[in-house]
């Protein structure tokens, strides 16, 4: 699979997402989990076998509500190891290019431990809202709220 | 624009067409229009004038209802002289893959003119339907008739 392939297949389906839940049990109250995903119709269940391949981390699940096949990278460490350097080193090129460069910057944060600190925390919500990084059941401010609830 | 990537993003986003329409007037009563398309969200618009330059063909409109742009190419001349050529030497690997094989006979068969016959009429509808080449305003039958009340 040429790397360019995979770069112009994610331009279209692609997908970089970065979803939050509110956990008041977690020190800073919100949960960050970035994923890339890919959805393909059932019948393009192979190229996705080679796209989890390609990347050498993920999975492949099935929705069935549409018909379609879906291969997901979430885990952070394999997002930075494998799905960012892909992107960096074949870049996208349409306004997807805006997305994976928050998403990015969000993967490092997370590696970094930024998402441990209320104020590292606070840039990642930043982030992601400007970078449209997919749809969130919390709005920006929820979450800004969720978080300075958290006693320092 | 590298050719995999083109090819990527059509493998996603491409499509492959041949369309039918019933004319009396035609000596076969038939005409027959392949198409290479490929739309993308208005902001991605740029995206499609690399396309349009990389094949070195075709155009691009707005399709209003849905906020998206396509890049188009119909001239039978240009495909078989820029588009076909290219997903022959980079090929899509999904099931796209099988629609382009059976849009590339159709487009060498109308180079050849075998449009202007009954018999190679007849042989590009039942490539266009077995192939899925896109929806159609007929349905194969239909076409078959109309080709049959044709004066041989």
């Amino acid at each position: 699979m040429d790397p360019w392939f995979v770069t112009g297949l994610a331009e279209g389906e692609g997908c970089f997402c970065v979803s939050f839940s509110i956990r008041a049990k977690l020190r800073c109250a919100l949960e960050v989990r970035p994923s890339f995903s890919l959805s393909l119709n059932e019948r393009d269940r192979p190229l996705l076998l080679d796209l989890q391949a390609y990347f050498g981390c993920g999975w492949i699940r099935e929705s069935r509500s549409d018909r379609t096949f879906k291969y997901e990278s979430r885990a952070a460490g394999e997002l930075m190891a494998h799905v960012v350097p892909h992107f960096e080193a074949y870049p996208l090129r349409g306004c997807k290019a805006r997305s994976f460069q928050g998403f990015a910057r969000v993967c490092r944060m997370i590696e970094q431990g930024d998402h441990l600190e209320r104020a590292g925390l606070s840039k990642i919500v930043e982030i992601a809202y400007e970078s449209s990084l997919g749809k969130r059941r919390h709005d920006q401010a929820e979450l800004l709220r969720a978080l300075g609830e958290v006693k320092g």
